[in-house]
């Protein structure tokens, strides 16, 4: 049994879409980001980082979306998450998520939070105005070489699928031009048909 | 055999100390930041980011430090960098990997590597006068609650400590109070004295 520790909207929901592709046994707890509730004393009590997502499991709890959802494709081996037993394979998965987390993530939220790194005003309205191109250029590399098609990792859907959907649904937000991003966009279509996302886009927003 | 393309002082020492600490059969490639050889049209078709690690293996290139140096461990079983049997003891691995690259190695950037996201010079000054505190607060965090002692996981030296070693070299640099970081500092100190990371940075600055 797993509870997950999510916010709509947040990052948090590749975890969750990953939980439903696993068909894992999980409960869901929802952290207030308007009541600032992520910076509460029983809350970094549980995620000392004041972040989502958390996995709380039966061995302890889990932060990073990449090692959750690494976590997740190898406790649920029959869901065929990730190729647990090709090393290349693997790190190629972990090279995505890693890129995902690390870049694009990062370039999103210059956006949403730039007072992680500027305390100037002007400096943060000058974070904002960049963001659409920094995410665009993050996500332009992901279009043209990286997103092999249909799914990410190829014909075999992975972990990096969820992620990208997570991420790609800020792109409108973000300011960025979708016309450029037509494999990206389409991924992202494809991904809302799948049960799994409709579930658990259904459990955060319904 | 491997070849890893690097730069000094850069994080692609992580990988180096791996590979040296597998006992991997490798060559090095140094890329020269100092003319921008990241960006020219041959290093791109190496790795289309411009960034270095970047490993190139028999069946492909990686890039991503925490990728490769999963892969790496995944690789050498023989050299016990990570436990691939325990997916909650490897997830840890990955949590804590996941959070140097997506975080801490981010705050420094915001020193070193404005320009990535912003254009006003204003904003980029802002950016460096908080860089020590951003990074301060994401050691902190290392310090007092992730780094078990006296390896980063504990009694067993991982894939985590010569990828915290890298960034901790950089601590003195980004004007942080090493006085804070006590236990970072011990590791740090720790780590000198290991043969492959005497090895890797002999051969990268020797």
């Amino acid at each position: 049994m797993f509870k997950l520790f999510y916010s709509p909207r947040t990052c948090a929901l590749a975890s969750h879409i990953s939980l439903e592709e696993a068909g894992a046994d999980y409960t869901l707890a929802r952290v207030d980001f308007s009541s600032d509730e992520q910076r509460s004393r029983e809350y970094l009590a549980i995620n000392p980082k004041g972040r989502v997502p958390a996995l709380v499991t039966d061995d302890g709890t889990l932060t990073e979306t990449p090692a959750i959802l690494a976590y997740i494709a190898q406790t649920f081996p029959q869901a065929k998450l990730a190729p647990h037993d090709d090393p290349f394979a693997l790190a190629q998965i972990q090279e995505f998520n890693s890129y995902l987390c690390s870049t694009v993530h990062v370039a999103h939220a210059h956006r949403m939070r730039g007072t992680r790194w500027v305390d100037d005003p002007a400096a943060i309205e000058a974070m904002k105005r960049k963001a659409p191109e920094s995410v665009a250029a993050a996500f332009a590399l992901i279009e043209n070489v990286m997103l092999k098609g249909p799914w990410v990792m190829g014909a075999r859907y992975t972990i990096c699928d969820p992620y990208l959907f997570t991420l790609a649904e800020w792109l409108d937000a973000d300011g960025v031009d979708l016309a450029k991003l037509p494999r990206v966009i389409d991924h992202r279509t494809r991904m809302y048909e799948r049960r799994a996302v409709k579930q658990a886009i259904a459990q955060e927003r319904g």
